[in-house]
């Protein structure tokens, strides 16, 4: 029994190593790192557009993209002239440290001083695993519906802030601002919670305040 | 090493026995089982509680209810007078073989032909899991996007049907019908799709329909 504890503890000491390497990294260059974490069709992936479409100018935000398949994403994100590298996870349900660390090798960071992670699209798994970022970000979205966090409360618990996106989708839903805040503090008080749209960018500008305040 | 290989073939073989003995469970009673696997917020729980609604009298479907935290699905299903029980999973991503079939074996089958177990909102983890069903079904929606078939493909390689909720939306988004179907396409060519709305009603009967014929 005693060498299978062993084992288990050095996967677990793997993992945390390779995030320490990748937060040097990061220090190393001034460079902040955030980790979008939401279901799938949340808008991490829009939401991450219309960031570097504003984008005010100087050091531009890069992006790792992780995905369970498929380059999609890092093709948007390229399109919007976004400094991108996408990670496969070939079906697994979260990024690993080690997948962000070798990624994050070969980003250009002399050129950014802020790295999104979105995370694969889970509300679930991705809230459990330190994979070398400063915070966590909650995504989540009006059509997913306002209990949502209470039902899933780690990754409302874990991350810096909450962003609630396609609020422009409210008056077409039976969805509840009331309601959504009021279960968002059940599991936790007083977290800054953005309530946005990438459609029409209303709420985009405090999010982008948020990060340019953030990263310095 | 030996000893570690046994370990987890014995782990994989308790799952698949949970498995069967949920199946035998059913047939004895000559009951049918699908396992509605979807991200959270694409509407399994209003799809449950319209199917309920709408079922036209005789045996009623039950359903088992799964939940990282709180009772609140299967509130919903309760409020619409349908048999349920609720199974939490303490934060983990994914309902596991044992747990239906406890569950199951609290059910009266004697008054259902059909169960549904609702899995944990997660597009990813619940689609590798053989928990005793006969059928899954992947429960998609208009909002999460066009290309969640080809982003996550192995749920919707694995499911019996698709269905594509919340089509009453699709004025109010950048979803393509067209664009989803293509991407359905390339991972599950022919699957049967069934868009709907839950809100509007529209498409329902056809769901209904193949369930009705399904079970017999």
């Amino acid at each position: 029994m005693r060498r299978e504890i062993l084992i288990v503890e050095r996967v677990l000491k793997a993992h945390e190593e390779w995030a320490i390497q990748t937060r040097r990294l990061l220090a190393e260059k001034d460079t902040y790192c955030l980790n979008l974490i939401g279901a799938p069709g949340a808008g991490k992936t829009s939401l991450l557009e219309e960031t570097l479409r504003r984008w005010p100018g100087g050091h531009r935000p890069a992006v790792l993209e992780g995905d369970v398949a498929t380059a999609l994403d890092a093709e948007r994100i390229a399109a919007v002239g976004g400094e991108v590298i996408q990670i496969n996870t070939a079906g697994g349900c979260h990024i690993d440290a080690h997948l962000v660390y070798q990624a994050m090798r070969q980003l250009d960071l002399a050129q950014s001083r802020l790295v999104f992670i979105e995370n694969v699209g889970n509300l679930v798994c991705p809230a459990g695993f330190d994979i070398g970022e400063h915070a966590k970000v909650a995504v989540s979205s009006v059509p997913e519906g306002a209990d949502k966090p209470e039902k899933y409360p780690r990754l409302f618990q874990e991350a810096e802030i909450v962003v609630l996106n396609k609020i422009d989708l409210i008056p077409y839903t039976n969805f509840s601002l009331e309601h959504y805040r009021a279960s968002l503090a059940k599991v936790r008080p007083q977290v800054r919670l953005f309530p946005l749209s990438c459609t029409t960018g209303e709420g985009l500008e405090d999010w982008l305040e948020w990060l340019r305040n953030r990263k310095d």
